[in-house]
């Protein structure tokens, strides 16, 4: 008998059936189940063949997870990492071990959602509820979000809200000191220009006009300077403008809060409190408030509520999400916080507590002054005489042989102007870079004994900041950051908050819409690797070649996906890449004379976040009707565009169909916008179920934006960070934005700035990168035909025990399904969410809760869950079902029954009496599985309505904890 | 006010404060409970005057955690990673990425202890389940243990076991196959030298003498051959001879098993099933056996048992421990087994399951069919004719040439005997490294298609195996290995399995004796570098300078802890440690002419391996009385000095003592000893309260075994791998092991050869490289001092309720107390035991039970605990009390209590009716604490005396999962 050969021996696409759930027996079975004979004729059945793509996709075959880390590796040792004194808000770091290992590489942490289900998220919402605590106290002001994207994008959000919020100021004016990091000034302003703001930049000293409706002062200056902004905060008030400062969380430790100065809003970035730079991000910016503007911040704020027994638990108190988003009513598009680093800085604040954070602080702070009076020595003047950290030097004629003799030592200044030097320090530099760098200003031997000026300074005290702007207020003075000092005792606090989370690593999390897939292990491995993680995003070029390839072969490999021709790295998350889409679409209409287009078209069935995209690019939205399939009703569209004609600017539609079912229609609808002079925006949220078996570039989007903590693998990270980056057709290429830093290949920053950072959160792209490069050109295929076959099993067993809403021609959906809840609502008064927190009992977490529909729940498996789980979950609804019946019949009454009562807690089985007609065991392990392996909810459910009226967003008081 | 100064700021000793529990106002307040005013003063009154060091230890000072990973760095990079065939028992292999990181890198597995509470360890029992299940499949035997420390070691064990099994046997000589891999047949050699063995080694088709108790083969043998054993197995079989087979495992999944050959005993090493090399350790060996040995087999073997309600429940059947051991009878000093190791493999084949590796094995066999094909063509004879994956090639002179021009390409190979050169496939070889290997011994370019070659191989199928060997039996049967093979479902059952558990991450262990500290994760992160995982053992030296010079500072640090000369790294156990210290003991009285010295003096409260050690090396063990405050009885030993005179070989002491309490006669005993002629060995189980206070190496000792996996913070692993170098003074450097393959510096193998690996268990030394390297002069002491404080509050704190046992002169313990529930037990009849299973309700891992003394709970706190936990320790210890209080009082009936049901599971207080006189709450969450976090004992009290009359030792079958 003939051998099998060695190719095929060597598996290289071992990694396919490790990221797949069902083995090759049961996707037999589950085929079987649906009576179609294979894959090819359930996606015959399921794809349109107006849009079923054909071809192979124009991706690498398959290589293994070594092979992959391999080549990776190779690319990651391309970059060279220096000592990067170049600051603009981007710093070197240290992540405590203990969280680099327990928190960013643990799954635990890394593959929780975003804590919608507080029950079950108890963990990260107290770290949440830190990270608010810690950036309240750092700022000194009221109230404070559970994060941001960036500080450029918070500060843009920030001048979006001072202008809601100074309603009787009728000015268009937002004033930006030209000290701000040029990236937040770059990004204000695209902001600014879509809603049509007028920004002036200037010196805030002399420029600031006396009409405006708010400003923005960076604190410190992006050049150094300490600045009292008492005056100027004072000047902006008068004129009825809020004002928002952009402060440094490190400097804060040593510096005069900017709420005690009037601050209205205070914006920043979390990076320098223990997250690697990476190239730009993932980080989480801050954005911190007067309590007055509670209900008008963007972003989601954490808030103290009680449960269902009057217990403390913690909640989402304003809650942003695709579907809850206000449409175009919205503040603001975002969604995504960015919950794994806002908490992974909030425990850097735990574990080194006040005290280590001022001995750090004031680390930092001593080297700048060393050396700054080294440099003075030295001959060399300051354009600054305050300073925390960093130091502007005028260096003259000198500047690029200083500059270039620095490289030479491998360490990276910041050139500003045309003849001076910017240097920041930070927590991991030494006294001996110190020394290096003043070695680069003199050519040669400093011959300075900086151990002796150390002691100089010791004795007078601090150099660069003026007595009065010294902090003197307390801070972090809450038990939680003054406990867990000992790395066991961090370790045990760290474990103790996760074991309260339910995660990937412990069951299905089928959530419609978030595609929560595995994020594999050898995906995540290299976004800790130093050569990803400690490149500075405005290092020069010749030190992030491996980025910069990585990037081009990832645009590569996304452009095969979709079908599209360019691809923009940039935008930071998923609304971030519909605004981005948007404004290339903007950008392109007006370079064509076609500026009046400004309709956008939006079908009724639409995640929440598009109309409030087109609402932050000044596009009027029009909803289009569904019909009662779900479908765009083409009627109504037509319509549309025939009342709209040339002012019709795009249309956004999710494909397949927010109600998980491939529209036949869809090229119809895409041709009828193209006949009408619009773009086509191709929603990519549900990528998931597309990607081979039909592209979106091809059956006529004009953009997309990419989902990749969904469809390609990067992890929620509890509910953030993820990355959206948009592709386009050839058409849009020259409308991609640029960045004013670094130069972005192929892209003019003259089109605007969507992030922060050049190529938004780059120090995970590699999940990416590794997850295509090992599905390749077959897995890739396989895991949309997988995602639909375990959809459609799943909504065809679950059709045995309710109505489930949408299918396509065929019978058929797609890669999610729709449960039917409110003919049982009707019959029993159980609704969706009594439904959605029984699942919690039997450990799971709830699938999405009415969206796109009141009364639904919908179910996406994704292809990397196993039959057996499968049939786990649909057990569980099928013994939810019968509960349904039993209230309906009323052997459970309608104010005592299991459904009604979930989630129960622990706390709920150890009373001594039981007051349900129903047992224990039913309450808390309604299935034979969860004998062997129970996770309990930390909470009873949790009272919105208390919360909502007592709105509590920071740490409970300390007597508090005395009961 | 004069600031800090930068030092200062720099924070250079901050890992002293994170490895440290209590802070400072802490150690004021516990120093307070104690009545003294300083540190200085409880290590004065603790401390004898006669023994405590005055200088400071011989230690650079302190570095932070970046600091010591940055120059640990450099060290490894000065490793070189070749491509190595070399075989000889070690072979790269893939660690499978999920295994890695929630294993291996995973804190809720390493940092767990032996699990000797079963109710809180079914999951790595059940992990170890797997394991001996995996082994008895491969090797075709009846029973396996739960594993051994290496090859060399288990082959060994197995030739003490068949001298032990083959009764009626009177010869003395064992017979090992020259074709046995060097190190092993070093090892077997060295056991058998002082056991009183004459081994043969030679040919085995000629050699085999016709009286001899035992045999070993290797199989495949060293140098590649697969022979079948049948006959060879029969013919010593008819000597009444026992059979041990040393196998290698990946071999198996392709070969007939030597079970099915008639071996008695089947040895051999898991490291190619996912355990990186590791220049030569950690691994584990495995031993599998006839049913009929099992209660002579050396080692742990888990067992299936029922706990009290009787459920299924694992535990070890066969325990082997300091404490258990079976002193001067004991079969074996093994105590530590590689659990860590041991369930890793497991997992391995969990995840790749029967086809998974059998696929691997196919490839391995094809990669060596096609180069030995290869080979032949260019004209090359090879050795044998037969070959799994191990080819040896006749070179002739050309021999050194190729070797050299494979070592240009990076490439690894073995030189055997003068002429040849052995080629060892594996799992991540490649075509390309076959091609390569043919280039060098083609000296270019060797002009053939490899591809073409494979599809020949392949039709006429495998060229080295007879088929008489193929493996026809199947393998992996059981589901556990035929369910896990997404990367989903094998996350979650690790995580599963993790969660029923309770490691050093969910709270204090305070294991008398056992040392259970902070593993911080700055120490762990270098074990899973590729530069110390990816080195074979036999490398070239000139590959490993990395290693070399990390072991020549870890000496030097260990020989300034302990006051030593020299340091031994090879042992890889303390028991081994042991060994080791009295074969130099040995050599050098030998040497000294006085070989008639045969008897070890060792005190009764000894560690049960210590006389175990000694009858290993043929001592005669003459016990020396305690007195009744657990000190050497002071008469007695000079009765036993007295009688023994020119016999006395050596005395066995640990200092502290097993007591807890620091002895004041240490010195006289010493200088006794050494005044009779005999030698001092004090173990160094209890070196955590000598560091910086006292050295061994000082006040008397001639040698000491470290556990660096106790005091110098390497983790247990769940029960292994250790490491146990030993310290010795000059006069005994001559004599420490050497090793037959690789030159140990200043070692001669002539000395004999402790284990497999020419330094053990290298890859986990930078652990304690790291420990001491951020721990520094100051800090390394201080740990010392923080646990002799943390004892002594404790014991101080503990009085309040229960009496202990031992103290020092003025009223101190050492770093451990002894809590006396003798007199609980005569009033109420509750046990130790019953304590112990009821700390496991408050979420504690119990001490050490009656260990030194029956009726005893034995307490070591560590340093690394903070005042917190110790509190609640206290707080759960008084509770316990007052409850057998009740039971005394006849509150609580004797056979209904929480004591004597205790541990209480989940489904104890899920029941419907709650039958007990306490609440639920009671019985499960009795401290405030554990309504914020509470870990559940995955079973109730095991039945022990069930398991060990239905003795289980294999997954339960399939048909029992169908209930």
């Amino acid at each position: 008998m003939t051998q099998p050969s060695l190719q095929q021996l060597e598996q290289h696409d071992a990694f396919i059936h490790r990221h797949i759930g069902p083995d090759e027996a049961q996707v037999k079975e589950m085929l079987e189940a649906l009576g179609v004979a294979s894959l090819d004729e359930l996606i015959e059945k399921t794809v349109p063949a107006s849009i079923r793509k054909t071809d192979a996709l124009d991706l690498e075959d398959a290589i293994n997870e070594e092979e992959a880390l391999a080549e990776l590796r190779g690319l990651a040792k391309r970059n060279k990492i220096y000592r990067t004194f170049i600051g603009m808000g981007y710093h070197d770091t240290v992540t405590p071990n203990v969280i680099l290992r327990n928190v960013l590489e643990n799954p635990g942490w890394y593959t929780a959602y975003t804590p919608y289900q507080p029950e079950i998220a108890q963990g990260r919402l107290e770290g949440l509820l830190n990270f608010q605590q810690m950036i309240m106290d750092l700022t000194g002001m009221e109230l404070a979000n559970a994060s941001m994207l960036d500080e450029g994008t918070a500060a843009a959000e920030a001048m979006a809200m001072c202008k809601r919020q100074a309603k009787r100021n009728k000015s268009n004016v937002f004033f930006v000191d030209a000290d701000c990091h040029p990236q937040t000034i770059a990004v204000v302003k695209t902001r600014a220009e879509h809603f049509g703001f007028e920004v002036v930049v200037g010196d805030v000293e002399k420029d600031i006009p006396a009409e405006l409706f708010g400003a923005l002062f960076q604190y410190p200056g992006s050049t150094g300077v300490v600045r009292d902004l008492t005056d100027l905060i004072a000047k902006v008030h008068e004129a009825n403008g809020l004002v928002t400062v952009a402060a440094d969380l490190m400097s804060l430790v040593s510096l005069k809060a900017p709420g005690e100065m009037g601050a209205d809003v205070v914006v920043g970035c979390n990076q320098r409190f223990g997250i690697p730079m990476g190239y730009g991000g993932p980080h989480a910016g801050f954005f911190a408030f007067r309590e007055a503007y509670k209900r008008a911040a963007p972003g989601r704020i954490i808030g103290v509520s009680v449960d269902s027994k009057g217990n403390r638990a913690l909640r989402m108190a304003m809650q942003t999400r695709e579907q809850h988003i206000r449409r175009e009513k919205a503040n603001s598009n975002i969604c995504t916080s960015q919950v794994l680093l806002a908490v992974m800085s909030a425990f850097y604040a735990v574990y080194h507590g006040p005290q280590g954070l001022k001995t750090i602080g004031a680390r930092i702070q001593r080297l700048a002054d060393i050396l700054a009076a080294g440099l003075k020595k030295q001959g060399f003047d300051l354009t600054h005489d305050t300073w925390f950290d960093t130091l502007t030097v005028v260096a003259g004629d000198q500047r690029d042989a200083i500059y270039q003799r620095a490289l030479d030592a491998e360490i990276n200044l910041r050139k500003v102007g045309e003849d001076k030097l910017g240097i920041s320090l930070h927590e991991t530099a030494s006294l001996d870079d110190v020394s290096d760098i003043l070695k680069a200003f003199t050519d040669g031997d400093h011959g300075l004994d900086l151990r002796a000026m150390d002691s100089e300074i010791a004795a007078k005290g601090p150099q660069g900041v003026p007595a009065s702007l010294v902090r003197s207020s307390e801070f972090l003075t809450h038990p939680v950051f003054n406990t867990y000092h000992s790395e066991t005792e961090m370790l045990r606090y760290l474990k103790t908050l996760e074991s309260k989370d339910i995660a990937l690593n412990h069951s299905m999390i089928p959530l419609g819409s978030c595609t929560m897939k595995l994020n594999a292990t050898a995906e995540m491995i290299p976004v800790t690797w130093p050569e990803f993680g400690k490149l500075h995003p405005f290092a020069p070029a010749n030190q992030a070649e491996g980025y910069a390839e990585m990037f081009k072969q990832l645009q590569q490999m996304l452009a095969a996906c979709t079908g599209y021709d360019a691809v923009s790295l940039q935008p930071n998350a998923g609304s971030q890449g519909e605004y981005a889409g948007l404004v290339a679409i903007k950008k392109y209409l007006e370079a064509k004379g076609e500026g009046q287009r400004d309709i956008c078209l939006i079908p009724a069935s639409a995640h929440g976040t598009n109309p409030a995209s087109a609402m932050m690019v000044s596009m009027k939205v029009v909803v289009v009707a569904c019909d009662d399939k779900g479908n765009v009703d083409m009627a109504d569209l037509k319509a549309k565009v025939e009342e709209h004609g040339d002012r019709i600017a795009a249309l956004m539609v999710t494909y397949p169909s927010t109600h998980g079912v491939f529209e036949e229609g869809i090229r119809d609808i895409c041709d009828l916008i193209h006949q009408a002079g619009g773009q086509v925006y191709i929603d990519g949220a549900n990528m998931n179920a597309l990607i081979g078996v039909a592209a979106p570039g091809k059956f006529g989007g004009d953009v997309s934006h990419l989902n990749l903590h969904k469809t390609f693998c990067i992890p929620h990270g509890g509910g953030g960070p993820g990355m959206g980056p948009i592709a386009v057709g050839e058409h849009l290429k020259p409308y991609l934005a640029g960045h004013p830093v670094t130069e972005v290949p192929e892209t003019d920053p003259a089109n605007g700035t969507i992030s922060a950072a050049p190529w938004g959160s780059a120090s995970i792209l590699p999940i990416s990168w590794m997850y295509i490069r090992m599905m390749g050109k077959t897995g890739m295929k396989q895991a949309t035909e997988m995602a639909i076959l375990n959809a459609n099993y799943m909504a065809k067993r679950l059709s045995e025990h309710y109505s489930l809403l949408y299918t396509g021609t065929n019978g058929f959906i797609a890669h999610e399904c729709l449960v039917d809840l409110r003919p049982l609502k009707e019959t029993s008064g159980i609704s969706e969410e009594d439904i959605a927190k029984r699942l919690m009992d039997f450990g799971f977490h709830a699938p999405t809760m009415s969206f796109p529909v009141a009364g639904t729940l919908m179910i996406e498996p994704t292809e990397s869950e196993s039959k057996e789980e499968l049939d786990r979950f649909v057990e569980a609804m099928a013994i939810i079902r019968k509960e349904v019946e039993d209230v309906a019949n009323g052997v459970y009454s309608a104010d005592d029954n299991p459904l009604h009562n979930a989630p129960h807690t622990l706390e709920d089985v150890m009373a001594d009496q039981w007051p349900h007609n129903y047992s224990r065991d039913v309450a808390a392990r309604p299935a034979a599985w969860l004998k062997a392996h129970k996770v309990w909810p930390a909470s009873n459910r949790i009272d919105n309505v208390f919360g909502d009226r007592n709105l509590i967003c920071s740490c409970p008081p300390v007597e508090s904890y005395m009961d």
